[in-house]
């Protein structure tokens, strides 16, 4: 056994356990709490075995999908977490992310901090069918909680059904099937008043 | 699209985020509180995915033990936890664990309902390498949470180093090297006074 290399391994294990410290704008179900990125990162990479079906490609490699999410987050714990409402800080954020890529991944062996920094970088780029398939769970996610919640982030951020559309409508490059369904589940919420028009 | 699928599978997604409010004996690794199943089941799927060349068979489908482990705590939403080292408490939790996997997953389109008990019943029964590397991630993660949080769970527990070693030793049966680490991070949680002889 390569004992150097099992160290380094076990070492960024022990260092993404500060993810579940990462809060983020969304209530759990219950909302009696804030998620954290970890139960998150859970969440829709469950999503990811449940709705592979509703894929814009159905052939996608699942595997690499759920890589990916399991994985997209961590940069969060050096960069923190972002609203996607916010534009002007996400363009800042893009920069201290890919820092934090460089800076989390190299703790790990030479190979496998390739390995991850491709991963992350092809989520961000957001242009193979993996990707995008990916990001449409990660972002129909806080859509399904903020619904469950009765509207409680998107009313605490004074956000509108508009925005929520518009933000959100990289869905439909991923699942048109999924996109149709946070359409619907859109104007649900605003009839519900959970979310104005 | 079929709705009424689509519908049940989502019903299920919001379901399950009951898993963020089951909590575990172990401690986050800062020790600032307790871990919850959502963000365990997070952490060692990525730990398989890290960890993949240390399984007893190199060739296991990594896919099918990131299923088991993304899935593989759901039936505590009905059946509660049990801590490892409770011998008494652990069969009875069996048999609630079984009722609970048949009430939760039938909430899923049938297919994908069968597919899961599958995977759960194979993890359970620790009979494929595909289970047993799966059983020695979740076996691990606890143990190296203790560590690094200076045995918290253990010692609120009166646990002993012999009782970690034999409840843990079916690590050995998923990964050698994995439980050569696993009795090394034991003796020097003894030196380091982590945990009593």
């Amino acid at each position: 056994m390569d004992s150097e290399r099992l160290k380094k391994q076990i070492d960024f294990i022990i260092e993404v356990d500060k993810l579940k410290t990462i809060y983020r704008r969304s209530y759990i179900a219950d909302s009696s709490r804030k998620e954290n990125d970890a139960e998150h990162s859970w969440h829709i990479a469950l999503m990811a075995m449940i709705l592979q079906e509703q894929s814009q490609n159905k052939d996608i490699d699942l595997l690499k999908v759920i890589k990916m999410l399991l994985i997209h987050d961590l940069v969060e714990i050096y960069a923190g977490d972002v609203i996607v409402y916010d534009l002007t800080q996400r363009h800042e954020q893009e920069q201290k992310e890919k820092a934090a890529s460089k800076k989390l991944f190299s703790l790990l062996p030479e190979d496998q901090n390739k390995e991850y920094i491709a991963l992350w970088t092809e989520f961000e780029e957001n242009e193979t069918d993996e990707a995008r398939f990916a990001r449409a769970l990660d972002r129909l996610q806080p859509m399904l909680l903020n619904y469950a919640t009765h509207g409680k982030t998107w009313q605490e951020a004074h956000i509108k059904s508009g925005d929520v559309l518009t933000v959100n409508k990289i869905i439909n490059k991923g699942s048109e099937g999924l996109w149709n369904f946070a359409r619907e589940l859109v104007r649900d919420a605003v009839d519900k008043s959970f979310l104005e028009e």
